[in-house]
């Protein structure tokens, strides 16, 4: 993995102190164009292709009663996101971004013309009882979420969102968020779907008992990816790496892409550089998370949903912002006056 | 004006709890969503055109010394927009907006095929010793935003932008505010184009003694206006007003269109039904602004530029919520399940 290119960054900086708007105005849409100066090593990049990369699995935690929807509904959400019906696709065709849907273990069979069948198990183990994951499970998600970026690249791709589908993966993101922030269950542990009090309670009760169960190495990234995780956690995982890997940036969406993100970062900080965080969540657990990576949210939108919609609502904003970098005469260009001397 | 057709956003409630998510995880778009159609009355409402208004003019203040920026930079970047070289033009450009300048009352003579020239004076006077405007002044300035609006109606707009340009504006916004608000000019001034602290403190002293001096009628938003208003912020006040008197919605930008929307809203409440909250600006005295009329911004990205840039940035927010509204499929249509019975 290789550093920014701090050169055409602070180019790309000098760049925006001569742009015609008082220095600093645009706030963070100046630095995203400095960062993606950075990341693509380009004074004027420019973003023409996007795709976002949604990652489905089941999660065998979800028998525990821990979500307001059953575990059908994975399967059932895939093959609408197949048919173009979901949140995340009426998004994406607004962003101009390829929907790309992955089944990496959901529980049922599917099959469609447009999904990229890469299924390793139906779905990981109940994590109160044993570990999600085998380790070579674990390793096999990773590589397939790094195989499925890989293909994106070579089709061409810019910009790359994360997405997720799953009932159960908040359960999953919760854990993983506790044990390597060293935070109790119940600060990062929220209503998912929906779930009331009572469910709530429950449901951290069960994070606690799978915590003490399998006794994740916070030390180890993938100890707790394979123990207390998830298989399209671990594709993202894959994803992200590789997209940073391959100096394209990624946009994290919401709790489940950023338990992806806090384990690509633990196990390579240089990855955070080639982040964009589109939204922070309602899910308590994604601030926190967010916060230890140290990238702030481009959107706070009040979304709960997943499946990749707030990064890809955040695609236009980036895409604003390497525009008005682009685009936008100097003051010398237009003959405007610079500040008056203090 | 009419109230919010709250039949049919009753029906679009309805729809957003059908669609295939659960209830509530699209947050603010689903109230957009919602707001949407009770605007413009359809259930499926839809954007086709889009324009983003710009009223530039001078403030006599200025000469007090509250800028960075000499006087003669409002005129330049009227020359900028018009070229098409500004930020606002590279925003409205990604958000597919038409840029609309109006000199209402730019110090110097302006000359360009696509400038709405409606000067209504060659700049305010200096309200630290006079009245901004006349009477007839201000009024005249409000009727050329309608003027505006209402041409911009008949080309075909669905959703209109507010924009400024005026060196020393944001002076005459924090005195409005401070006055309407009922809050020290301390707490609602901020350093506009970016003043040092020393500047920043004469710029507090201006408007303490402009409010002194011209003693506005904390009563009479249209008095406030006038003694310590500015020309474009008179036109964007009838811009706002028309298009809620004519049901189409309207984004506000930062503090300057804030402070417009704000004399708007206190004429007549109604008005706070059509309005949508581009963004939070970094100028202190804009989120009073918003929580006092009651709308929460969509975005918040550090920005202090104005123009209508933050406005711009949120249509594309504004149109992926109702683009997920309209596009996606319900639980019936998609075969998938409801939630679990608690």
């Amino acid at each position: 993995m290789t550093p920014l290119d701090v050169v055409v960054m602070e180019q790309a900086r000098l760049r925006q102190q001569q742009l015609t708007k008082p220095a600093g105005s645009l706030g963070k849409l100046e630095d995203i164009a400095i960062q993606m100066a950075g990341i693509t090593g380009q004074l004027l990049p420019e973003i023409k292709q996007k795709a976002v990369i949604i990652m489905a699995a089941d999660h065998g935690v979800a028998i525990e009663g821990v979500s307001a929807y059953p575990s059908d509904v994975t399967a059932q959400m895939v093959h609408n996101f197949l048919r173009g019906g979901a949140a995340i696709n009426a998004l994406a065709r607004s962003a101009g971004a390829r929907v790309i849907v992955v089944d990496i273990g959901v529980a049922g069979d599917l099959s469609h013309p447009d999904l990229i069948s890469r299924k390793v198990a139906p779905g990981t183990a109940d994590f109160m009882l044993e570990p999600a994951m085998t380790e070579a499970q674990m390793l096999q998600a990773i590589q397939v979420g790094m195989d499925v970026f890989d293909e994106q690249l070579r089709q061409g791709v810019a910009l790359v969102a994360t997405g997720d589908m799953g009932i159960g993966n908040t359960t999953a993101s919760s854990a993983i968020t506790s044990v390597l922030l060293h935070t109790p269950e119940a600060l990062v542990t929220g209503r998912g779907t929906g779930i009331n009090d009572e469910q709530l309670e429950h449901k951290i009760q069960v994070i606690e008992k799978a915590i003490e169960k399998n006794a994740p190495d916070a030390n180890d990234p993938l100890d707790v990816l394979m123990k207390v995780g998830g298989l399209e956690i671990a594709g993202l995982v894959g994803v992200i790496v590789a997209a940073a890997s391959r100096r394209v940036p990624v946009v994290i969406d919401g709790f489940i892409s950023g338990a992806a993100a806090l384990i690509a970062v633990e196990l390579n900080p240089m990855v955070s550089n080639y982040l964009f965080a589109g939204h922070v969540s309602v899910e308590r657990g994604h601030r926190l998370i967010l916060e230890k990576i140290g990238i702030s949210p481009l959107l706070d939108l009040q979304l709960r949903l997943g499946e990749g919609t707030g990064a890809v609502l955040a695609m236009s904003i980036i895409e604003s912002a390497l525009r008005a970098h682009r685009e936008m005469a100097t003051f010398a260009e237009a003959g405007v006056s610079t500040r008056e001397e203090e």
